[in-house]
């Protein structure tokens, strides 16, 4: 999966050494410390070629003695272009990141964590992160079609697991759920339970996987010939995903079934209809997406497209100290998520 | 709030350099910054008098200088000892560090987050990440009574923010809630609209701020010359908060009102209500704590003892940024938790 080109593979680890870095750039070992450790203490130009080197010769510092620290081993990056506000109210990113946890805590490895606002500033802030010797390797989520993190940071040669479709990652080693089949599934079931008229609120539409899952939504309408029915797109939050059921059961031609890209959106969806007077199941049927611990807490409680988010994210920083321990670097999806039907679907009437 | 003989803060920031560090231990500067970078290239016994100069000079790596990357400016430590499957379920540490997030952002800062089984390994991560030169200072959270971290930590005389009553937090500056006012309001109300049976669903006996809970409990019950009833302890989990709620509704002194220690063990309750038929708020009322939006989704919506956990991260994190900025140490309380009544409080019958 590594293309030959990459600097920092270039040789099998742990070959190269301070030493060699320092001969060939015509520096001492502390000058070459200082430069990789974005310190005072070299000129520019000095630290330039220094770096030049490192990467020349596929040295980063520290690897090959390894960790001094046994409760310090390393650390692991993860920016999130998301509004921090958005953040604290997405279950999904709380059971994901307490998954990506689990496993570095096992490794005595650390999490590194940064909000931006854009991706060039995630791409810096990897960037930074990976020269100056600050992770040992990064997890990249939240791709967009045409993902311009795929040309800055694949050249660094730094261990990375995406978390997205093949189809979205470029050559990055990848995890993801095949949503496109769970979409099918889910509208399938509410289709074999009568519903004719089936809507979705989805997710961000700049998203990669909010774009897989429209797709797969209009071509299972498509095919199943039923009528058609609108993907409205969301922030993720509760409040714009009640906005959205609102729109839907005060229009026209009101859904008889909504499927929902999150869980957070399904529970205030059920406040709606409770405030709108329509009934859960009896009129309306909702499937929520992720199956938070939210989902078993509602009355009636939330069907869903359940998976394990937080081994979700376990199996993420799995590959990723994989691709650090310099093993090869593998994609392969997670378990589809699958329905876990409750009481908030039922038969159309 | 500094006492004279903490290391770090012994001569004015900024005022010392890596040359006077190297030149009173004898060393290179390229020796020093290899010691305090804890990489390999030099012998234990010079790294420890370097280190030890270091410290005594109150001189730490780049700070003087000041970060080079404009993105990279700085990392802050945050160490929580509980497993990593119970954080992903509780919507305060979410919405926590996501408040600490957004001031980080603005200042270019990362969160360096770590879980732990225990509190020596806390202790030794925080002391590791500011040896090394990784973070900038800490923020410390969960504290219980006697803390160890106190004794521990505060000679690194490292920039630090407790989260939790100056009661327990030793002589760190720290920021907190005035619980005990919160539960002293919550059962005074529930008296109000006569209820003499309440109960309490707390959090982890351990935690620090769970004792006062329970003290200010059961002062105030006294006070009031209400009816004698439990606090029973949890680990903050929605299954424990439904696993002490069917004991209180099982029991021969069944209570009219409960008041639980934060939200998810409160929407928990309310399902718990639902599925043995005590009708909310008609038979008995719930009031819930933190307040995140669950709260505001439930049917009926949750009363509760409401303050902005996202601004609590927040203004740990500028208290912080503060300290690290040279600034003096100053502690105080972030806004009282206040009763929102909603829908699941109404009058004892």
């Amino acid at each position: 999966m590594t293309p030959p080109d990459v600097p920092g593979r270039a040789r099998p680890e742990g070959k190269v050494t301070i030493a060699e870095v320092a001969a060939r750039a015509g520096v001492s070992k502390g000058a070459v410390s200082l430069a990789v450790n974005d310190r005072p203490g070299v000129s520019d130009a000095t630290r330039e070629r220094i770096l030049e080197v490192a990467r020349e010769l596929g040295w980063r510092p520290g690897r090959p003695a390894g960790p001094r620290s046994p409760v310090l081993a390393g650390n692991v990056g993860l920016v999130i272009a998301r509004p921090a506000r958005m953040l604290a109210l997405e279950p999904f990113y709380t059971e994901f990141t307490a998954g990506i946890e689990s496993v570095l805590a096992e490794r005595s490895f650390s999490l590194l964590l940064r909000l931006v606002g854009a991706v060039d500033e995630e791409i810096a802030v990897h960037d930074g992160w990976w020269r100056s010797g600050q992770t040992r390797g990064s997890i990249l989520v939240d791709f967009t079609e045409d993902d311009p993190r795929i040309g800055a940071l694949r050249p660094l040669g730094m261990p990375v697991i995406a978390v997205g479709h093949p189809g979205l990652t470029g050559g990055f080693p990848s995890v993801w759920t095949d949503d496109a089949a769970a979409v099918t599934e889910a509208v399938r079931y509410l289709a074999a339970l009568g519903h004719r008229r089936t809507a979705r609120v989805g997710g961000p539409a700049a998203l990669g996987h909010s774009g897989i899952r429209t797709r797969a939504f209009d071509r299972v309408v498509a095919e199943l010939d039923l009528e058609p029915a609108p993907s409205l797109s969301t922030d993720y939050s509760g409040e714009q995903g009640a906005r959205a059921t609102r729109t839907l059961l005060a229009s026209a031609q009101r859904p008889t079934a909504i499927l929902y890209d999150n869980d957070i959106m399904a529970v205030a969806g059920l406040s709606v209809a409770a405030e709108m007077g329509v009934s859960v199941p009896d009129e309306l049927s909702l499937i929520a997406w992720d199956d938070s611990q939210l989902c078993g807490l509602t009355r009636p409680s939330l069907s869903a497209m359940s998976h394990d988010v937080f081994a979700y994210g376990a199996e993420a920083a799995r590959r990723l100290m994989a691709a650090i321990d310099g093993g090869p670097e593998c994609s392969g999806p997670v378990p589809t998520p699958a329905l876990v039907p409750r009481g908030s679907t039922a038969r159309a009437r």
